[in-house]
């Protein structure tokens, strides 16, 4: 796996960097194919609306894409951008000049076929709580990998919900249920992660005959959906249910709803 | 200043270290006095309690103590310890061998002087939520770097609230107000950290005539209170009153009080 750090290779980090004393930073996850990477505005407008909301100053757009594309080593393969306030004296009080810390690292090699299982999902005990930079990719992220610890080894994803008892996301992706023609979604105003493919299905569902909308959704009301879909970089959009059901109370995987989710998929990224 | 990683001095950090992708680790911040940790045990303690709730490995309570004294140049000093994951391939999930990483930095050389002034503190902005990890200094610290970013030149701390309005610490330190002889603080079951100053004071004010409570403290109350105080590795037991109060509406630090917290203090620090 290669790694870059401000564009030069074999680098190490600075202990007193702030990315590592205080998670003071945001990343990216970006999916490329041959090299290219595929929704990159919108990891570039995210990426940009985090470093503001900290006081980061902004990397150069063509060396973000220069790094991604020389660390991306497989024809579709992720890659993670990390931005980070860079080396500073103790405290947190920040520096009067920074100089961000820039990486990119290879990421894992996807694969283009077995797209069609239902994925697994199971309910993490560990709660999502009010994010400190709402939808931005920070480096905070101990609750994710708290709730990813959770995971049974039958489990695809683990559900988050807030203290409230309300779905927010998955320990890594963006949910959805499905009732009739309307494709329900958490808000992300004040909690987790305002996802690239989230953002995608919200401007172009409706041309596919769906109707994107935020709602408070209960682990009822997602029993109850007619479908339950997921959505990230790695995976892109799929089916899922939830393992703690039994078979008969399982959300059905129609051939429709297979085809639909495909369909959608496959718009997203291209179907090249 | 000195850094030691894993004890070797000169050393940098993977990127990949899980300290840095996800904050995945917990630090102390220690006074030494002529290289000797103070109220150590506590912070050991409070350190072993956020290791175990992650499941990261404890290093060697020797390890660390050597270490911290190595990286403490000065005769009053603080001197931090973080221990990470460390390095992992990509993605939440905890490898099932993991290497931490120990890193010790020396820190602020603390006057010994000048610690009877009235510390001047702000109301932030920034709210802190539920901790992943109650009363444990882990490394998601955003809230308090975003929350350091809102202080005025003339503040020397800013209260944070949650959510509902309720003060639930400093940036950088555990608050309390006196009424009567009773010191009110709020609770760290949910939120923010569990200062060793704090549970030196929970368990030794009793002595001093003092009786520690959990409280809600509202801003509202903490305007009407005898005195306010904070408590840190850094400050020690310090009075403190709000900036944004005209001077008739501050607590009045009368000399008793100042006679009070220097008391205290020096009793939690020793007075040597």
């Amino acid at each position: 796996m290669i790694t870059l750090v401000n564009g030069l290779s074999n680098q190490w980090i600075e202990p007193s960097d702030r990315g590592l004393q205080f998670g003071d930073g945001v990343f990216e996850t970006v999916r490329l194919r041959h090299g290219q990477p595929m929704l990159w505005d919108r990891h570039w407008i995210r990426l940009c609306r985090g470093l503001d909301g900290l006081g980061i100053p902004r990397p150069l757009e063509a060396d973000c894409l220069k790094e991604l594309c020389r660390v991306a080593n497989a024809p579709l393969v992720t890659a993670k951008l990390i931005v980070t306030r860079g080396p500073a004296p103790r405290g947190y009080a920040i520096p009067s000049k920074v100089s961000p810390t820039r990486i990119a690292m290879g990421g894992a090699v996807l694969a283009a076929e077995g797209q069609d299982r239902l994925l697994r999902i199971g309910v993490c005990a560990t709660r999502t709580s009010l994010s400190p930079l709402p939808g931005c990719k920070h480096l905070n992220r101990l609750e994710n990998v708290l709730a990813r610890r959770e995971w049974k080894p039958d489990w695809d994803e683990g559900l988050m919900l807030d203290e409230k008892g309300r779905i927010r996301c998955g320990t890594q992706s963006n949910v959805f249920v499905l009732e009739g023609n309307r494709l329900l979604t958490p808000s992300v105003s004040r909690y987790g992660v305002a996802g690239t493919r989230r953002g995608w299905l919200v401007d172009h569902a409706g041309s596919m005959g769906l109707d994107v909308r935020e709602a408070d959704l209960s682990l009822e009301r997602l029993r109850k959906a007619s479908a339950i879909l997921l959505s990230s970089t790695v995976i892109g959009f799929r089916l899922a249910a939830l393992v703690t059901d039994s078979p008969e109370n399982s959300p059905a995987a129609s051939p429709e709803l297979v085809e639909l989710a495909k369909a959608i998929g496959e718009r997203m990224h291209g179907s090249g």
